[in-house]
């Protein structure tokens, strides 16, 4: 590691998105962001995409290949389920625990901190029933559960799984690196109590670019494993993410591989391999989609008026008692 | 009107606070903001503190002024209710309707969208007796039943209080316009329906410095009102927020006048007079009574300690694992 010690300045920022209401822009989100046609080859760079950054969930592809790679016996829905922030549904938490049930544990071997699901309607049956929030209904238990499996098959210790000294952890660090094609910069700890990695986003963008192209049929095991991962994403949308939420509208109707992080990042591939990574320097997820999308418009990657189709439901309107007022659009 | 379309540029913030993670700055917030000394002279300028903002909730204050001065008959808890972006408990849900039934109306007259209670467990409360979501719960409903006493006070129709030409509206406008010293610059459409008006961090710190330092044996009734309203603030910091919110834990603790609006707008005033306006660019509310506290403490208005040990309060920590492994600290 070299220890960096911070992302980029705000002076390196580009404007990506601006909010509007009633005609009056009242906030901007700056931030740094970079595409990757479908060779792989940088086509646009915006703000600073060379510094480092924690990716935060956008890692957890990179993560679920290196649990499968470690043996995790997981396919469809319960892979997609391994590399996704879900909503808690009903359906979600039944899934992570039949994979945990799978290698014999239980939500009490998770050790991710209780949350509530990010599905209202979810959250809201808990409350009356008076279940509560648990770990198995926060949005990374599906990872949690992944990890656990591929230390069962491979008989390291599930107690100590989270610590960065694990074998498992040592794995994502190797595949993290192979996939990227740089080195860690500094780790640190996610919300989830994961080690979290800070790459570039040029790095990440060429992972998630070598996830988004790999070939089933290569004869080289780490990208037969990610071929398959990017298949299960995008056949069970649903999974990574959550009924109505950004990431699942974006994989089911385009099938853009798409997969946010907790403060402000994004990556997304679209069919053709044309991939992008970006982050909203303040942290703030509302504008990430609608950034990810419009950059993918103008590479021509997906149809142009796919943002605007789809910008409603990915949170673009500004509302003023209860009606739309304005919305939050791109700038670049 | 000049018309102003639009706030400062991305170029012109300052970086106010950063989001340390594990050592790692992840995320930034850039913004601008304004200190009055206890004269109103100004004596610290960040960004650009010239450019229009909509100062969303943090108007408030300056509409419940003119309600006061309509004639509505507010004191007391009432009277903060007035200025308030409550979180929807059951003390604040009596109080509205106590509000309304003084002048026989019911909350289908407050025209406000419905929204959940801020407050956690008066949502979860709402959700297991089935009554869901209402206008009254909405954080603005103590100034919406305000706006209608005042109505009602004054023989102005009520049914259409939220237009911008209805007198009271327009009695705001003045109210705005004389205690900020600057003309409106635009007005759009608020979360809660009524009208919002774009003036510049440096008035609207002007203005909030007026109320904060206003006698209430002024001969102006205008500053006689605005010096009651400030009164009922400090001694009901409970009714503007709501229990260990931001601004009522700022009230409580400092006798600071604190009032944030949405999109990253915050407004204090110490008791010495020292005022601060500031507007995070990127809309984000978790550092902005941080930023105003320091700037307040480093003004020497306030314990220079206060941050610090404030600070865990207003949601300066960062989690991983649950556990704090970082925090939100200001740049400046």
């Amino acid at each position: 590691m070299t220890g960096a010690t911070q992302t980029f300045a705000l002076a390196d920022a580009a404007e990506l998105a601006v909010v509007e209401r009633s005609g009056f822009i009242e906030s901007r989100h700056g931030g740094s962001a970079i595409v990757l046609d479908p060779d792989g080859a940088v086509v646009r760079s915006l703000g600073n995409p060379d510094a480092p950054v924690f990716p935060r969930s956008s890692l957890k592809p990179f993560q679920a290949v290196a649990t499968l790679v470690s043996g995790a016996a997981l396919s469809g829905a319960s892979m997609a389920l391994a590399t996704a922030s879900h909503a808690g549904t009903p359906e979600h938490v039944a899934l992570v625990r039949s994979m945990l049930a799978s290698v014999n544990l239980t939500e009490g071997a998770l050790h991710c901190p209780a949350q509530w699901p990010l599905d209202t309607a979810a959250r809201d049956e808990l409350v009356r029933s008076g279940v509560g929030a648990s770990a198995i209904t926060m949005n990374c238990s599906g990872k949690h559960a992944a990890m656990l499996m591929a230390c069962v098959h491979s008989g390291w210790p599930t107690d100590t799984y989270l610590d960065p000294q694990h074998p498992l952890q040592l794995q994502i660090r190797d595949v993290v690196e192979r996939l990227t094609g740089e080195k860690i910069q500094a780790t640190g700890v996610d919300g989830c109590g994961a080690p979290i990695h800070a790459i570039t986003l040029a790095g990440l963008a060429r992972g998630i670019h070598r996830i988004a192209t790999a070939s089933e049929s290569s004869p080289f095991a780490l990208y037969r494993t990610a071929a398959t991962l990017r298949r299960a994403v995008l056949d069970n949308g649903w999974a990574i993410d959550g009924p109505g939420r950004a990431n699942t509208v974006v994989i089911d109707e385009l099938g853009v591989f798409a997969k946010g992080g907790a403060e402000g990042v994004m990556v997304m591939a679209a069919p053709d391999g044309t991939t992008v990574a970006l982050k909203m320097l303040d942290g703030a997820a509302r504008a990430a989609s609608i950034v990810g999308l419009a950059l993918l418009a103008q590479a021509g990657a997906i149809d142009a008026s796919a943002p605007e189709r789809l910008g409603d439901r990915l949170g673009r309107e500004v509302l003023g008692g209860g009606q739309p007022v304005g919305k939050i659009t791109t700038t670049f």
